[in-house]
């Protein structure tokens, strides 16, 4: 069985929610993020990263999203959560996950995270004040270019879709105004809908 | 025919010795960085993100590292660049190549592109001060617990091993003193003895 370790509100909710879509057997363990339990003794054991989410399975752990994502879908080749035949098609999924994880996560990251870039309280205050305008860039790019709706690669739901609604929940508290992105909010909306999601939102809340 | 727009000494390097050990029929497009035709008007037709590499294919345009490497390997499969048959050995190669886009490359960025998460010039300067120490806490994660050797994931050369290449070069620029990772820098020169290697080095200083 896998096990995987999530902080409420965190990017480990894109791995939740993949692995209720793909119909996984899986036990999920709620760490203490405000207390910092993520860079505690016994989960620096589990990951050394200190971060979340990290996947548990008989082969090993796995750490970092779009790795994890793919592997919770190509054990889970019935769900059809990732076109891998299609190398053209998984490219395109590939590339989006990619963005979200190395630009948006990490403008958003700037918010409350500066110190992995600097240990200048000041700094860290500026880099903060520039998120809402960061963000908001990295939303214009999703809505107008790479947003194919009504999922994120148009007619398929594909691991894509739980990791952009991950983090557009973000959006927010990173003080922008998410009615400038309607097609994101539409998503948004039809994530919520699904069995997944409502599942996801009662154990992070639980 | 391929077409992979690049800027030497980027993370653009990567791609080329992917398509050079993938023996891929390839055009390489040279952009000066220097005085950032990254961001004309042409190049944002080709990569609205105005950064490279972008992969110019028959199906569309490619771009974000993880993706292009994975994608030059799925379309080269006799070079046997990425274990994808078997999803836990694919699943490290995903992980490593997403650690070094969101943590490692992103550490460096913050070295000459701060503008990226502040307009403010003192948060800057105090960002670009941290990159020695932010970059060397990321190769000592990658030296200690993730580097198999001789190559990245051990016995096989995949996909992982030109993009910590193209990285691990950027050490000294960072101000760490590489001497500190003895098993980095025995895989940079065990790259530079490879046919790919000396080819995209001549590309690149041609």
């Amino acid at each position: 069985m896998l096990k995987v370790y999530f902080g409420p509100q965190t990017i480990a909710v894109a791995t939740l929610i993949a692995l209720e879509e793909a119909g996984a057997d899986y036990e999920p363990v709620c760490l203490d993020m405000k207390n910092r339990q993520q860079q505690s003794e016994d989960y620096l054991q589990v990951n050394p990263k200190g971060r979340v989410p990290a996947l548990v399975t008989d082969d090993g752990i796995l750490t970092e999203t779009p790795a994890v994502l793919t592997y919770i879908a190509q054990t889970h080749p019935d769900a059809g959560l990732c076109p891998f035949e299609d190398a053209w098609a998984f490219a395109q999924v590939q590339s989006f996950n990619a963005y979200l994880a190395s630009t948006v996560h990490v403008a958003h990251a700037h918010n409350r995270r500066g110190h992995r870039w600097t240990d200048n309280k000041a700094a860290q205050k500026a880099m903060s004040a520039y998120v809402p305008k960061s963000m908001a860039e990295c939303f214009k790019l999703i809505e107008n270019e790479l947003f194919q709706a009504p999922w994120v690669m148009g007619k398929i739901f594909t691991i894509c879709d739980p990791y952009l609604f991950a983090i557009s929940s973000w959006l927010e508290g990173d003080g922008v105004d998410p009615a400038r992105f309607p097609l994101v909010m539409e998503h948004r909306s039809r994530m919520h809908e699904r069995g997944s999601v409502k599942r996801v939102m009662a154990l992070q809340n639980g």
